[in-house]
């Protein structure tokens, strides 16, 4: 055992009480009534930055939360790692769904219940007793280090982007850690190499000017609601693949290894139809339900909106009919080219009786990693040691925006090193993070640390 | 000039005024708010059949709104006429678009403006001022007379037809007749001879337990939304007809004499676009607008509802989604037989990850009338003295259910002649009823009464 996992088993309950201090501040940063509750948990991180032994650490303010910037410097000639994690949280509600308040941490089965306890108070944690373990029993960490904690990343991130692109050079590193995602099963610690990107566009079919009695006019005018569905059902063919013209041409194609890679996790498909609940999986033809979440694009729709929706039965021909609909985007592909050739074939479906508006409304691109960089062997290794066994490469297919940003504008690569558990209801009731991940999770920081240190600094 | 016209014309302010009284009742049937004011209509009804002169006039309670039952039964050996009318009204919101109160009559551009002016209350009127002329300038009507008239129409007349069946003899009659409809033209009195018939159903696709984060199972579930939009449009072939198997099994085609007839009508189509502001006109391929709203069935959504439907992006996979679909029906198409093969084709078309329910909500049969029964003739030669023209025959795209069941249960032809001009606004703000067709619609029905007297009285 290392001086510096010796130092974290000797103060875990100290540190376990002080993550409980950190979930119970409510810095819910959707709602403006918890502006004081988002600020005070901005400070909290910050004095915990200084506690740990940081060099310093400074409330950025932004045009919405704060922007929490810790560094250190010290290590000569060593590679500087830069740390993303965000402070904020989801909103609790429902309340009542809770089985204990969302904002008292309690512990039950070997979890620590509470909003913010995985996503993402609790990953961010680590670092700081990481740092906390290396500074208290060297006087001195192996790397540099910048700790970039933002306050927003629950509401889209809408400050942090141009942050990166003017503080550029304050930010420069070798490498961009973030502990912000989870693990593929319980023991089997995950390294996270690929993110889809999304894009999310709104669609209105117009018809007659206004909404119309059913019998008076129906057979004469053309019905935006069944417009909307035959544009719709038109998307895909009926082997599941998306019909856009040119939607598939950047997709990098999966290779054999990396299928087999996916193919050799330890995954059930009746599982997962269990857990959603549905009669059964289907998708695209030719794919794993698993490729298909993960490396395969997909088109689904968010929303349908038309005429009356209420009790009983009203017989009106809609004037207008709305579809929300978004498509999941895996490398090389791009929102913008995307939304453009959606709309333009959407536009070439229509009939016509009716005109129809497509508003983009949200956007990210895709992300992958290439894990040839050392730093990945580096993670690995750390991993391995803290948890048994070496980590698997997974990808998940949801989008975090901003790790295509980091990437790029740092120019560094980017490591996901995750520690929920599946099931860790993230953005529901009852969250929790697992007291074995926090242990072990911070025992893997800190021999990342070490591992690190070894990198070549091209800073 | 008959004496009976002469006493029409020579009363016809006081009448306004009455008719003012008349429409100054707010009796909406849907609102319990409004119970008192409902009873107080079915009174002044009670009260204006005595005033005319009817021998009897009674409320028949019901589970809801009474019924007004008037008889006059003092011409031997003469006819039965059953005049069918309702003294209910539509709720008049949107308050706020009525250019002068719902229930403050005004008179502005020859048109009575005032919620129930033309459905039902001016049109039911008529005939009251009808018999009153008769029996005024006579002392006795040339037909006997049955007036029924309910005050649930405009909440689908739900204890109308126990009551037909109840009352089956004592409402015996060689024919009924009904005003609440409309002219095709100003100027051009119309017969309707065809109402279309109504199925109406609600069908739910359910695909996982509850919504989904698209990201995290996009692509290995099948969605519910896309899901549903690929049903609705698999029940319509390019050429706009309805793919349900059997669907047109019964459908009467149209004869060359009727449309011949049809394209006769002054209706220029572009009239049509131009009054729903649709980009054009479409449906059925191979029918005329006017065809497709009369004499051809339909299948319209009414209702659409999935997933998120909020301002913004949500990226949410619904657990479900909804339809509301009606079809309207022409002869010889029976809604429950319709119902049955709609249920199992959308059945048979849901894919294998999702389950579908199909509720049917409301329904009604279509109705056609056979011209050829000489009250046809009476009421024609009545319309064209109170006109100076001969009507023309119509048909409604709409459905009245009670008339094929007046039809049926009294074994009685149903004539349909409707004083309402095109754009009344009969559910709509500003409703309004033409002061010309109040005077020429009194005097038609006054012609009525005497043209009918020859025919055979059969009860």
């Amino acid at each position: 055992m290392t001086d510096t996992v010796e130092h974290l088993r000797a103060h875990r309950d100290r540190h376990l009480e002080e993550l409980k201090d950190f979930v119970r501040i409510p810095s819910v940063s959707a709602k403006s009534e918890h502006r004081a509750d988002v600020k005070a948990a901005a400070e909290w991180v910050a004095e915990r930055m200084l506690e740990a032994g940081l060099q310093t650490a400074e409330l950025q303010p932004t045009d919405g939360h704060p922007i929490v910037l810790g560094e250190w410097r010290g290590a000569q000639n060593a590679p500087t790692l830069l740390v993303y994690g965000h402070y904020d949280v989801q909103p609790p509600e429902p309340l009542d769904e809770w089985s204990s308040p969302p904002f008292e941490p309690t512990i039950r089965d070997g979890k620590l219940f509470a909003r913010g306890s995985v996503d993402d108070k609790g990953q961010l944690f680590l670092y700081l007793k990481a740092i906390e373990a290396h500074i208290s029993a060297r006087g001195k960490l192996p790397v540099n280090i910048v700790l970039l904690v933002e306050g927003e990343e629950e509401v889209g991130s809408p400050h942090l982007e141009s942050f990166l692109v003017e503080n550029r050079e304050r930010l420069a590193c070798d490498a961009v850690l973030i502990s912000d995602t989870g693990m593929f099963a319980p023991g089997l610690p995950s390294i996270t190499r690929g993110l889809r990107g999304l894009a999310y566009l709104e669609v209105t079919v117009r018809g007659p000017r206004s909404d119309l009695h059913s019998g008076s006019y129906g057979g004469a005018v053309v019905n935006p609601a069944n417009a909307l569905a035959r544009i719709i059902a038109q998307l895909h063919d009926d082997a599941g693949r998306i019909t856009i013209p040119g939607f598939y041409d950047d997709v990098v194609e999966l290779s054999d290894a990396e299928r087999q890679r996916i193919a050799e996790l330890p995954h059930e498909e009746e599982e997962l139809r269990t857990e959603v609940g549905a009669p059964q999986l289907d998708g695209e033809q030719g794919f794993s339900a698993l490729e298909r979440v993960w490396v395969r694009p997909t088109l689904d729709v968010n929303g349908l909106l038309a005429g009356y929706t209420g009790e009983g039965a009203k017989t009106v021909l809609p004037g207008r009919a709305m579809a929300k609909v978004s498509m999941r985007l895996v490398p090389n592909q791009s929102h913008r080219d995307i939304e453009e050739k959606f709309t333009r074939y959407v536009q070439s479906l229509a009939p016509g009786g009716v005109t129809i508006e497509i508003e983009p409304l949200h956007g990210g691109e895709p992300w992958y990693a290439d894990p040839q960089h050392p730093i990945f062997e580096s993670a690995a290794r750390a991993l391995e040691k803290a948890f048994g066994r070496p980590p698997v490469f997974i990808r998940e297919g949801g989008s975090i925006p901003i790790v295509q940003a980091l990437q790029e504008t740092l120019e560094a690569p980017v490591v996901l090193i995750g520690f929920a558990l599946p099931g860790a209801n993230a953005h529901a009731p009852d969250e929790w993070f697992s007291l074995d991940n926090f242990a072990r999770g911070a025992e893997a920081i800190t021999n990342l640390l070490d591992e690190a240190a070894s990198l070549p600094a091209s800073r």
